[in-house]
């Protein structure tokens, strides 16, 4: 019954790499043209503080938001619901489901990492220095997104710094798509605990993007992952 | 308010690792000791067909259900909730807040993979075949797992790469964790399409286990990634 939907997804971005084999997204990847709506949502800025942030996460939303008074640094808006056309077979499957969002199957179609209730799942709030071509993510790993009991499942940690990378390489300019993603996992993120992950642009070359980043404890003093 | 749930919560398993650096879960990582609850919570198997399974899913799985019949082919259950101790103030915060699952505070802890409504998030099956040391996992990504409109978010590939390549380490026995994780993604995956991850157990050398897998699409033609 979903399967129907897939022709009728519909890419919106264009794709700032090009590498052979991967699509331009919104030229080789064709929708059927079986198309139903594409209402527009009012958006929530979600990198904002709730009542399910921790002391750390919102001492260190803080004194970034100090740093972002001079200019040099700016906190990253985001977003949870993204305008995706969806056929009409999708929108029956859903119209009479019990989903979460007051039902909406226009809303159905949500960022991964905006689609928890607050607390559970993904907290983070991203800032970006542009001239130093780094940005800085804290995140606070919700008990949706377990693993081993009692940590951070490894995809949730994975998640967290594809977003993290892909917000850093966003800086020069233009639409991305991760290409190679490889990750150290040095030891296990407790849940609800909070960590910082900085990244940083290490390369251009071409359309190419490399970059890093590494995972730490607020107190800089456990080295969770590192990645490239 | 969530940081002290951190201290919380406890391992149930031990790792069968044991890399320089990291730590022995049920040792090194010693949770504090004020405890509330650790609830046993009746599970039901999601690795079975629901309505918002695709065509393709449904077809897929009825012939892997066929191949076990000689056991050869072995499907794995999989289950949504795992006991994790979670603190006092963890459960006051959740007390009152109108969570989707009953709204039973014992019942927050849920596998990241399995956290979503039916068809909203991973909807997948592993099969498991010992003597060839590989497992074949069935996946059709909803739309909460959106990064780039239209097409699965990164990071919710990762997470089934992992989670099937874990299936798989679990092949010779014993708890396991990633160490590295190293993807290359060739092309987006469509929300809603299903797609067929091939993992196999490449190395055993001593704790540490080398797998790789691929996602291709149903008839196979299409390579979305691949991981080691």
């Amino acid at each position: 019954m979903l399967r129907s939907c897939t022709a009728g997804l519909h890419s919106l971005w264009a794709l700032r790499g090009g590498r052979e084999g991967v699509p331009r997204l919104s030229t080789d990847l064709q929708p059927a043209p079986r198309l139903f709506s594409a209402e527009k949502v009012i958006h929530k800025d979600w990198a904002l503080p709730n009542p399910s942030w921790s002391k750390d996460l919102k001492l260190l939303f803080d004194q970034f938001m100090k740093k972002c008074e001079d200019g040099s640094w700016k906190r990253l808006p985001s977003y949870q619901h993204r305008s995706t056309q969806i056929s009409e077979d999708f929108k029956t499957y859903f119209r009479d489901k019990p989903l979460n969002n007051e039902n909406k199957v226009s809303q159905i179609f949500q960022l991964f990492t905006r689609g928890f209730e607050d607390g559970l799942g993904f907290e983070y709030v991203i800032f970006s220095n542009n001239d130093e071509k780094r940005t800085v993510c804290l995140f606070q790993g919700g008990p949706y997104l377990q693993g081993v009991p009692g940590f951070l499942h490894g995809g949730a940690m994975a998640t967290m710094i594809d977003t993290a990378l892909g917000s850093c390489a966003t800086i020069p300019g233009g639409a991305i798509m991760t290409a190679n993603l490889n990750i150290n996992f040095k030891r296990p993120v407790p849940l609800c605990s909070v960590v910082v992950i900085n990244s940083q642009l290490d390369k251009l070359e071409g359309r190419k993007l490399f970059l890093s980043c590494n995972v730490r404890s607020v107190d800089e003093k456990t080295l969770y992952s590192e990645a490239t």
